[in-house]
């Protein structure tokens, strides 16, 4: 059946990011969606931004184009260009290597609920806001290379 | 701006398929995303179907994975085990290679839309309900390889 029955998709609120730049990801809650339906392309994943709420630290890659399609709620975008806000039916594209870091918080008193799309990983990631960085092939790292 | 002013990027209802196998795509309205927005990894459009209207004719890609996401009104997936209504925040995904013919279609009296997402084409198109093929790097042949 290609509909997928969402809720049957397990939902984490798991992140890699270490334990100082964990916090505003705590509250997204997301399932991953090309594994449980056998995509391989792309990633795509099912968000829900509990109040407060980040998407990710603000952030741009080096080699993975990115878009989101908000379907409920509403999410501020923030990037170089200042904040944007999202609601349902609005579509955001993050071109891989704009050196635009971007970021959706929800500021409201409701979840929001987006898809997220993300193209084959690889390249490294940018977060110009923290002392963190992603290498090509690697874990997170400070911008000096150090580890956390 | 990450975030896509729709209205401003040119919609179209064009196909390329043969003009026998057109009519259920005439009311398709779809805006290509990904050139309007800078993303190459994968291609996405906000597609409207008016009532009546079809996706596509019923198809699986040999080497294209490919999504769905339901924005509003609503349509009938219509593939191998039936029939499935489609609603605003649903989602379907429709791995490449599964054999698997797949379309939406329109079947209330209100526009739907939703947003699709693909892979990077390559490989063949297979349509199980009507006498079409779409070899890898060709063009709409008949089933037979003759031409239109």
């Amino acid at each position: 059946m290609p509909k997928l029955d969402l809720d049957t998709i397990p939902q984490t609120n798991a992140t890699g990011y270490p334990p100082e730049f964990a916090g505003p990801v705590q509250g997204r809650w997301y399932r991953r969606l090309a594994p449980a339906s056998g995509i391989c392309d792309f990633g795509f994943s099912h968000v829900t931004l509990k109040p407060g709420a980040a998407s990710a630290q603000r952030h741009w890659h080096e080699g993975e184009d990115e878009c989101v399609v908000m379907l409920a709620g509403e999410a501020v975008l923030i990037d170089d260009s200042g904040e944007t806000p999202m609601r349902p039916g609005d579509v955001a594209a993050f071109p891989k290597g704009d050196g635009n870091g971007h970021m959706l918080v929800n500021r409201s008193d409701a979840d929001c609920v987006f898809v997220a799309v993300g193209g084959p990983g690889n390249g490294a990631c940018h977060y110009p806001d923290i002392d963190m960085h992603l290498p090509a092939g690697g874990g997170f790292v400070r911008k000096d290379g150090s580890g956390f």
